[in-house]
């Protein structure tokens, strides 16, 4: 049996957090058991950030190197950047001809996004209300079958079902399996400060930080607000500094529960395991990192192969549509 | 001075009717003073006629042997398909983030199409909605700064206008020229039942008819319904070969006039001297119609250099946007 093939993307937005890790550990559990497409998705950041594209390349590079060392292996998965392989840009065309404007309008998270992303910004765009469509023609132009998702992605996913029942309908062909979505359990970081981890709020932890900057992060965690001395006694079920110990430290959860209800540790000392414990663990995506980043061109030069890998399978779909389509 | 540039696509509709020759006849006189990029634009053909598109390569074969018998001349123009140019695809999804969706919602033409070509068919897509965007690109993609157009398609051209205004304006650049309408004197020709001339209708007459075909036309033509007898007077004002005469005829139109009044000539002999003359003018387009066909693999060869040099005018477009947009 042939494997699955996979396509998942991921806006460039710089160096990530550690809140991302659990996505693409995901990712990097997947490229044992499928053919996996991975894609920073360049031309999607441009839906809402095409007033400022400064950073767009920088941001795709360092994000490229986070997934690198977080042990996505271009000898397993093909790697590359959306807006390099073209055949995206021309299915995203062809496929708009076809899908019904209204299934754009309808889609729950276009007003829900419009809200969210659009304070202060213009992004009432023809772009961004095709969205979806690009996301589609992202998936089937690898003619991906499995696409890992989060829940707020189902709805985009079953657009691009839609979309494929009404192409394979239309032109009374085969050319695309329906892209299932494939959820993983994802362990939701919070941020140090409890809100949401994002890089917006300043509550967030590079993967790529070093020790220094960490232990800096982890001692600003917030704890019990109730414990004011050290004598007092902490209830973990409301400390950031718990949550985390129950990821990155879990054989000593229990007996940091029990210190930590009879006063047995004080936060600083507590907040240090814990640091010692994410560093022991983020050591090997740091030493990854500093080999890519000891090797100037090793990104570029796996971008390019992934790149070239990628067009051919992209190439070979158009020739299929092309034709069934009857034009181009 | 280097020489203005100029697009002009036109759908695929198959074999042109002799409405069309003062367009294409335009195209010809324009070839002379402008760099020209001539194609049928058959990704458009999509926005109305995705349902069914067994037509299109044969509809843009034909449409294209008609151009070049017409006069346009490849070692002038550059003619190709613009489904082979693939830029204008990336450059459709790169103005689509920049351009508001009002001002396709408001597109005067929008809602007028959505009327007229939409009976029964389903063509409320997010491409038939992005049709100006699309425009767009295909003029700017070779920067061209002159667009032949009539009347009707003025709001596209000025929406194109806009949307270089704003590329220009966010990217702090002057990769575009605005693109200026250039309005041609085009006679309007009706079709034989005086009705507006149209292959629907089946009141058209083809560029390619042969002689038979064109008098079979000309000979249905609807004269004055108030000459009943050979005898009656006739009052050319209300005559199809009258306006054909002024045409086709020119120098013979005043007597005809004078014949047809005092009933000096009758409508079949009027028609067939018509006939002859149209047959003439014709005559050499069919000569190089003949020629195209006893040449198999010329249109081919000829739409394959186009698109090559088309590709390469458009390649160093891209190049410079994707620099001033930080992409791709």
């Amino acid at each position: 049996m042939s494997k699955g093939r996979i396509f998942s993307g991921m806006r460039p937005t710089g160096k990530l957090h550690i809140g991302h890790l659990s996505v693409i550990e995901n990712w990097v559990r997947l490229q044992e058991e499928y053919q996996c497409f991975f894609a920073p998705v360049d031309w999607h950041a441009l839906t809402t950030g095409y007033e400022d594209t400064a950073g767009i390349k920088e941001d795709t590079r360092e994000m490229v190197i986070d997934w690198l060392s977080a042990g996505l292996d271009p000898e397993k998965s093909t790697i590359f950047v959306q807006s390099h392989v073209k055949e995206h840009a021309e299915l995203h065309l062809l496929l708009s001809m076809t899908t019904p404007l209204s299934w754009l309008e309808r889609c729950p998270t276009y007003k829900e996004q419009l809200q969210q992303l659009g304070a202060g910004r213009d992004i009432r765009t023809y772009g961004f209300l095709g969205y979806p469509v690009l996301m589609a023609a992202d998936i089937l132009v690898y003619r991906a079958d499995t696409v890992p998702v989060g829940e707020d992605q189902l709805p985009h996913l079953e657009l691009a079902r839609e979309i494929v029942r009404r192409f394979n309908h239309l032109y009374d062909s085969q050319v695309f399996p329906e892209p299932q979505p494939k959820l993983a359990k994802i362990s939701m970081l919070p941020g140090i400060d409890k809100r949401k981890m994002s890089k917006s709020y300043d509550n967030d932890i590079a993967i790529s930080s070093n020790a220094e900057e960490l232990w800096e992060k982890v001692r600003l965690m917030i704890t019990d607000p109730a414990r004011v001395r050290k004598t007092d006694p902490g209830d973990p079920e409301v400390c950031v500094v718990h949550t985390y110990n129950k990821i990155y430290n879990d054989e000593e959860v229990e007996e940091r529960i029990a210190q930590c209800r009879t006063a047995g540790i004080g936060c600083i000392n507590c907040k240090r395991r814990l640091a010692d414990k994410m560093i022991e663990s983020l050591n090997p995506i740091w030493e990854r990192r500093a080999q890519l980043e000891n090797n100037p061109g090793i990104v570029e030069e796996i971008l390019t192969a992934g790149a070239d890998k990628a067009r051919k399978q992209a190439a070979e779909t158009l020739r299929v549509v092309r034709e069934v389509m009857n034009i181009g």
